[in-house]
């Protein structure tokens, strides 16, 4: 028998880079979904994304949105560089507040309930929702979306965790997965970026960059972690006073393994995310980015990709279209709040090893039933 | 201002394997998209792939499909290895037919006119046409599909000459552009199959495997082909009993590059396209496939994709998405028939010069002002 | 001038399979030099060393050989797997013994005077010595060492740390040295064993194994290390009962970089030798090993080296032709007595960090005049 | 018994760039051989060559070199760019001369009687000679030396052609020896220099660059080549005025297997020498030369060696050593007249199929029994 599906309504929150990135792709990449609502506190900026979509509606609070009849589903996306001023005057009204990465230029400001507000109001239209990483900036605010979502009684929230879509970290999944080679010992993580944005600190390193080490290291090898050492050499000159870049972190997890990242944020020469499992009986690599290959002017090589969207446009269509598929079928699949909840926490333990100088555990609460799988 | 862009409707000729994965394609993949009508001489199978597509109609003679009021483009794809009574039986009451490769078990019963007549329809109704290659058969149909469309006085049709949507041949052609190598001297390929169909020739090396390399010749260095040499080794004890594989195939342009290029369909250990351009200052070369790199059991390296589709699943997806969205801002581009008629030459040519074991010149008609770019 | 360089006398003490590969390599490769002396504890094996060189002695007493009138140097290599019994019969008379790792079944057996002993004897004869790698099997009779080599006032000694007359590792120095890439800041080594032999401990991973990483991090970087911290996965189901194989350890140095050394010497798939410099401005790498590439199978790569005489050859012709060529212009070149030394407190510190699980620091002398460079 | 081997005495005819560096290599590199003689008919090189070397006699006449009691064997070299008025002195005289590539400004001034002159003198005196490539500058010389060596009844003459000396190369023999991949079906090679020196002319890309390709093809396979085309691309812009640079070379065996080389003198960007066998089974390349792999600004990759002298260092060595070890078992053994000769000829047909643009038959007289094997 033949199923009619019906093609997804979006709402769209946050119109800044990622919001309007995602915009587009519903609307020119993605098959079965269609934008019908965006929302920001900056409402001239919501309305020229909006002008672009046909039918789509402009709102400044969320929850309005939500609330449209055809709005089925909620992406809580995040603005461009987010002034201050206007982040508080959200909070003064309660609004749930689009969190662009970094927030604000200290860490000190940081938006907390933003994300959380968003999810929060989505659960009481009991809508899917697609929400960028990080689920909410602290361990105990994820807890709480956590503990809402247990009460809704199923899961409503894919955490956007975008590498779980990319080709070669997906292959090297699957290969892990065939127990070939063994028991996953040891994982090893390069993450370098050309340079980090203004406003950038020593915490964001393990904040905004490592996070994505953390969850891969979860997904890849199944295991949580437990504890977290972080060594800073010298700084590069290339750092921004002040700034300890790059880092090397160490996780330790309840499978055994030991996980170690290079955290380089501003080694100037490219974009590069490479990772190596280490097996019983053998390893597997992906990121070395090698498909097109030049001779010329004495080097051999090629290029290095210059940003994430680069590397990385392809892993974002996929999780969309994923989500949307998903959705559409009426089921939610992907990271879910709990894998958002415990790289919190890992990122708690993370800045205080990086503070402290020493080996910091990992606190989680018991993993409850709904998350079990 | 707001530009509301129709969500196309597509007819697919063909619902044999290519048929039915572009049927999946434009249903579950592209955006922008929908599939209102397949046809098939086998009505039964028309209808099962029908069956999950909501509101497509099912249709055993094309021109019916392209009268459809919902129907706004064409795909013309072919259907699984036709049986050649069904084939004859369909030219007895002059309908297109939808052509897979091979097409039959031998050359001889090769059904000439059957995309000729599918894209005949389509100008009749004005439709936009997505061609699988082959264009048509031969250089002489392909010249009427030429003149039929200059008739018309614009494009109506793109050739399926996927590889131009391959991301890794998509660099090599930005690289070749920015001229920082200097022009282009020559051009090494290799194309390698795990094994050939069943009632696969040795002609077929040169009309269904290496038409991509020429089109690849005439699309990345900007030539013509203007003479074509076929080297034969010892076959290989892999080839099935008649069949000259692999073969060793030389092309030179009006540009003065000379092209090589090692086809190799029965080579057993996985499908590998690889492309080196050796300029004026330096080289570049796609195709490795290195993404996933393994140590395990006394070697290091990696998977080999086993076909087509693995390798090039996205240069599909690509192109058709590229198709629709042209399509619906009413342009036309890609492959033209100009490239199918080209490369329609040359494969003449190159059968040609595989007999007579000799080098033969590739005859061309003038370039029509239609498809000076 | 003509300068008439007289063919070097060499006496090779311990005649098991390094000795004997030595005795070989003097023969049969190197340029200027000739075996004039094997010693051995156990007579007959050096026999039948001695019998395949012409006008070689034979002795069990190194003493004796160093006193020779063809001896002009000394390499003190060591047997096969010497039989504790034998070692022990030795040391009772005395007698400097010729080490090979393992030594012995278990650590604490180990004969520490070894190496120390035949050293000393070859200071009173003042020898130029190659003396493989360990120096001597703890600081505390390394320091003895250095300390009558000052007494002497001039270089005798080096060490066999081979790794720096490897091909791929010269380049990486070249490289650093340009200074190009700016300052060294991490240092990320892999280190890989098919498996260990029998009798093998969870410390000879550090005192055997990552010594080459201790001497090659000081060398590269030109750094001392401060600090080691032993990280130890769940031990492989390839590792012998009671060994924690793999370990992840980790060096801070004077020079403010962090060096990570996987170290896993049961990985049952190849020996694999590789190491990435990160520096300021790029990275640089060696050991990927990638000359002969296959695609055959389903898998494009090529074969892993199996052990260090197969990866490591070269090496091994380029020290001992360097040391032959320096000691006949009168000169002392390569890794010194403070380099045997300063790998030995990096040992002792890196078995205490094993054994406590946590950073221990490293405590080194001033470094005597005699060794600064 | 031991065997007490002799150090072998070695006579050098030549001492340009190439027999100076064989003078070094023997002295400093090669085991168990010292130079006792060097001719040249500028004696005032020659004595600057041998006063580094202590016992040399110097020489203006090759057959007095060769009369010499301590001469053993001898290696015929040549002169860095000799000049054309010494070289036609020389033959005035009679002389052997010393061939070094590119003989002279012009092939036209071409010392045809050189090497063929030396390689009779040696045999006069029935001594083992080390013979540069090439044997001789024509068939027909080739010929003459051919039935010289054929009368005295044994192997005097190896040629130097010391790819097969090059540690990928043997790797790459070893493996097509297994029978693992199959039969060989196709070799693809790749051969480029940075610049051709003065005075180079288009057939000497034939006659002294893609000599080694046919030497290769003809080891590697152990098929004799039967046929030979040239192909032109329009030329780059890099090439000297005249020389048609690259071209694109076709070999025919007679064991039915097509083999390609592309030779491009004047690349600019780096020497790069690279061979892919494709056999029924699978493939095999080597000369990637990715030892060293950087990161920095942009760009993964390496550097390209940028002579042969870099790349091939290695491979001479271990030719030089042994050719020493066989001749003091009493052995010839490597490249054989006969393979300079077969080589000599294929040149000639790749000659004429440059200059007629068309496909040219190899011819060779039958094979002396006194080259089976």
């Amino acid at each position: 028998m033949t199923q009619r599906l019906h093609t997804l309504g979006v709402a769209v929150i946050g119109t800044g880079k990622m919001g309007a990135d995602h915009v587009r792709r519903i609307q020119e990449v993605t098959s079965g979904a269609r934008v019908t609502a965006v929302v920001d506190v900056d409402a001239e900026r919501a309305k020229s994304v909006a002008a672009r979509v046909d039918g789509c509606t402009v709102h400044t609070d969320p929850a309005a949105a939500m609330a449209a009849a055809d709005v089925d589903a909620v992406i809580v996306a995040s603005p461009g560089p987010a002034h201050e001023a206007a982040l508080l005057a959200a909070f003064e009204h309660d609004l749930p507040v689009l969190c662009e990465k970094p927030l604000t230029p200290d860490a000190a400001s940081s938006p907390g309930p933003a994300h959380e507000a968003a999810l929060l109001a989505a659960f009481e239209h009991d809508l899917p929702v697609l929400c960028e990483k990080p689920l909410t900036p602290d361990a105990a605010s994820a807890l709480r979306v956590l503990e809402a979502e247990q009460k809704l009684g199923r899961r409503r929230v894919q955490v956007g965790f975008m590498r779980r879509y990319d080709a070669e970290y997906m292959k090297l999944k699957s290969l892990l997965e065939t127990g070939q080679l063994g028991r996953p010992l040891m994982l090893h993580n390069r993450h370098r970026n050309v340079a980090s944005p203004p406003g950038w600190t020593s915490e964001m390193l393990i904040n905004d960059s490592v996070t994505h080490e953390m969850d891969v290291t979860r997904w890849l090898l199944g295991h949580e972690i437990t504890a977290v050492t972080v060594l800073t050499p010298t700084p590069s000159d290339n750092a921004p006073d002040g700034i300890r870049d790059p880092q090397f972190v160490v996780f330790e997890t309840d499978g055994g393994a030991i996980v170690d990242v290079e955290i380089y944020v501003n080694c100037g020469f490219g974009y590069q995310v490479q990772a190596e499992v280490v097996c019983e009986r053998g390893t597997a690599r992906v990121g070395d980015g090698h498909a097109l290959v030049t001779n010329a002017a004495g080097r051999w090589g090629g290029i290095i990709a210059q940003d994430y969207i680069e590397r990385f446009a392809d892993a974002y269509d996929r999780e969309v279209q994923a989500w949307v598929d998903a959705t559409r079928r009426g089921e939610v699949t992907g990271p879910s709040a709990w894998d958002g909840y415990a790289v919190a926490a890992v990122c708690e333990a993370g800045v205080r090893a990086l503070e402290e100088g020493s080996r910091v555990a990992v606190e989680l609460v018991d993993k409850p039933p709904l998350y079990a799988n």
